[in-house]
């Protein structure tokens, strides 16, 4: 992605986080990117293709952030706890990020063209966690693994949420998540560790 | 709570699950409910106090249908069950609730007004949930039962979310709380038989 389109795709994140999508046009997000409304129509064709740009934008950003630490560790239990952790953290483009995707996925019953891109992106999700559940527990089957992601990334969405109204604290935030990781994968390390002793 | 002031809080659920919160009007909700705005200004003072009422107003919804069946049976694991599985089924009400409850949850980010009474109502809930826990699993301390309370009822509002927009159907999105409560529940129920074993 060129820095222009990385540039128009964080000032919408930026536009929605501060006033929500319900509203929100082209015009609104070209003038925080100091852009004309003319190139955003030219790489987005409308205002739904900008909101699904914008999804999967938000989507990469964790990550991406991610790569340089656990990834390179090649410590696997390390970086599921960091791919989901990393999406609740006391950093102003975090939270920015958190607000923006909560903001799609609450607005997306009430606009549905926000659906097709939403699940998209959402499946994405499910997939690298499921992926990285696997490179843990060795053991796990596709459908096991799936299950589990499925509803981790569904806690941190609804922590996130309780979170970003203030609610609860960062620090409560992150232990529940962790807390919920070591519950809910524990059985599946129990099918390591029996592959590991048969 | 009379039948008037019913009318007007599922009035007013109605006017959310239908088109949002944000640009709702006092005056949508009086005419919804066939009643004068000015009653309900009598009834709830403004705005920020009948979106308060309202969220009270769902949150006793499923604890209240759900009273004649399990909790008259005494089995209490059925009950922990049913209070979190029944905020998501094939039904008109849940469905309106739970659009309504979500919107304000989302809404809450940008209209702070929302923060108190969604925190108060969040607590009864989670509070709810965490004697449900300790009716199933008596040996559980106060803290585990309310950790793992908090845990549940995030990830039902995670699930209902996608489950809202069409992501998952109603059968997988139960599916995913039922599993998660198995996996959440399993350490709590070992500390009981420990306790009944000694």
């Amino acid at each position: 992605m060129t820095d222009k389109l990385a540039k128009i795709l964080t000032a919408a994140t930026t536009c929605i986080a501060r006033s929500g999508v319900r509203g929100l046009r082209v015009n609104d997000v070209a003038k925080e990117a100091g852009v004309s409304s003319g190139l955003l129509y030219y790489h987005f064709t409308d205002r739904a293709g900008l909101l699904a740009a914008t999804l999967e934008h938000i989507n990469k950003q964790v990550s991406k952030d991610d790569a340089p630490s656990a990834k390179a560790t090649q410590d696997s239990g390390k970086h599921l706890r960091h791919l989901l952790l990393d999406e609740i953290k006391d950093d102003a483009d975090v939270r920015r990020n958190s607000v923006a995707w909560n903001e799609l996925r609450a607005c997306s019953i009430f606009e549905p063209e926000l659906t097709e891109p939403l699940s998209r992106t959402t499946s994405e999700w499910n997939r690298e966690i499921a992926e990285a559940i696997q490179a843990v527990h060795a053991g796990t089957s596709n459908q096991e693994a799936a299950v589990t992601a499925e509803i981790l990334t569904s806690l941190v969405e609804g922590i996130s949420g309780r979170w970003l109204s203030g609610f609860i604290t960062t620090e409560h935030a992150r232990s529940l998540v962790s807390g919920a990781i070591d519950s809910l994968t524990a059985p599946l390390r129990k099918v390591s560790e029996e592959d590991l002793g048969s």
